[in-house]
């Protein structure tokens, strides 16, 4: 796992080159090179191996997914959104770059993301390139995580009462489960898997996916800031929907057991340590 | 023209369907639907028909350009940015559907284009496609569209007084000219067209985008809000580097006749009316 991680800051630091005008590259690569788990690069690579693909070939998807992931944390962070001064332990993008910087950062590593998987991906057929990049347009905007994002904002304060498991299902499904899908699918695709297996890990993606957003949800009850990095405890006071605070914790950690052992079902035959390892960490957090 | 703009928006009507959750479409759809010179997607369409290729082919890249045109008026017009109220003659996007909305549009904007051409595109070879999302990629984010905004936002105030002249043809070059590049560039490359004809034809977009950007500043000095629809003498009033402002009004109308007259001579050969139209009108705006 380390080595995945220092394998991925390394690409990411190559890729993202400070060239002029120079506040916009600073602005995207400091919170691109903030530390993080690299959970969805490492899906992706993890995807791509388990399946026999050399994960070489998926470096550049691979990063231009997290760096999908770091726009839509900029973009939520700023004060017309969820307010968040903080962001994997240090300040948040427009407390340092203000927020004209943060808005055009976030647009700019929107954009770079493709343009890297286009100029990187010497080892990738056409085809398989307009299918990866058709996955991240669905998933990055108005039918994923932008869904996601907006159904989320409407839950604050309570504003949703009706269908609430349905709503809190849709947020969760796509404004967390989309990446780790969008980064497993693309990992199955540059492999060149049949359809029949992108579908079973497509559904590993949903369901760990819900389960790491369940384990979000407990967290932001019970760790504190210098384990999560962020703010703690806003979810609940700003009235929004979460799976604590619609089943209550003890529900909500056995929903994520269900969720986890689902997940160690489908993943079991590919024997992979980098899963297994990624799903026991969220598993010891949460406790029983 | 008139029959090419109700073509396109018929277009961009038909693809931008409001599903659930029906706030960011509907935001997404506010702004694309205003009435709009839709110049850059005509100029995407008409370069492919002086080069012999069927306009319907398109269709999808050319309303695609049109959707980041409106992303980042969107973006542009947010208070933290250029804090407009107005836009196209209404109300701008955040004014109506609020702030975070009006971000979030304009993401979901940024991706939906892509996604557009990548799904309605079939008369295109995968290549082709790749080929137009490059284009868009590279002039979308901070090497093309966001690097002008970004040095235009720090040209103000006078903030810059280093080599102006350099700065404002950059500012111009990115933050205007990049759009109608992309539009022709991406028309050259559904046609078919070789590396020579698509660069000399990139020459004439570079040129006119210059010239268009002379022709808005000195509207924003000579023109009303009614003929513009948007607030007018905004540039000058917050210190932005501008032609006009640079070089005066008089010498401002020299470079921009000196421009078209370029254009002019690029276009001639391919004998086509829509770009002469484009370009008269213009004219007659700037006046002797």
């Amino acid at each position: 796992m380390k080595e995945l991680i220092n394998l991925i800051n390394e690409k990411l630091d190559e890729y993202m080159q400070i060239t002029y005008p120079e506040s916009i590259f600073k602005a995207m690569k400091y919170t691109l090179m903030l530390p993080g788990k690299r959970l969805r690069p490492i899906m992706c690579l993890e995807t791509a191996k388990i399946l026999g693909c050399d994960i070489n070939k998926m470096l550049p998807t691979a990063c231009a997914i997290e760096m999908l992931h770091v726009q839509s944390l900029i973009h939520d962070d700023l004060p017309c959104m969820d307010n968040d001064d903080y962001r994997r332990g240090k300040l948040s993008n427009h407390k340092v770059f203000g927020e004209a910087n943060a808005v055009l950062a976030g647009d700019a590593l929107l954009t770079f993301a493709p343009q890297l998987i286009i100029e990187k991906s010497e080892d990738l057929s056409m085809t398989q390139i307009v299918r990866i990049l058709h996955e991240y347009t669905k998933f990055a905007g108005a039918y994923g995580l932008i869904a996601g994002q907006v159904v989320d904002i409407e839950s604050e304060g309570g504003k949703l009462d009706k269908t609430k498991e349905h709503t809190l299902d849709f947020i969760h499904l796509n404004k967390t489960a989309v990446l780790f899908r969008l980064a497993i699918r693309c990992g199955a695709i540059g492999a060149g898997a049949d359809d029949k297996t992108i579908e079973e890990l497509d559904d590993f993606a949903k369901k760990f996916g819900l389960a790491f957003q369940i384990y979000d949800d407990i967290m932001d009850e019970i760790s504190s800031f210098e384990e999560m990095g962020k703010t703690i405890g806003k979810d609940k006071n700003s009235g929004k929907l979460t799976y604590v605070s619609l089943y209550g914790l003890d529900s909500a950690k056995r929903k994520f057991k269900t969720l986890i052992s689902e997940c160690y079902d489908i993943i079991e035959k590919y024997n992979s340590e980098v899963f297994k390892n990624i799903i026991k960490k969220l598993e010891s957090k949460v406790g029983d």
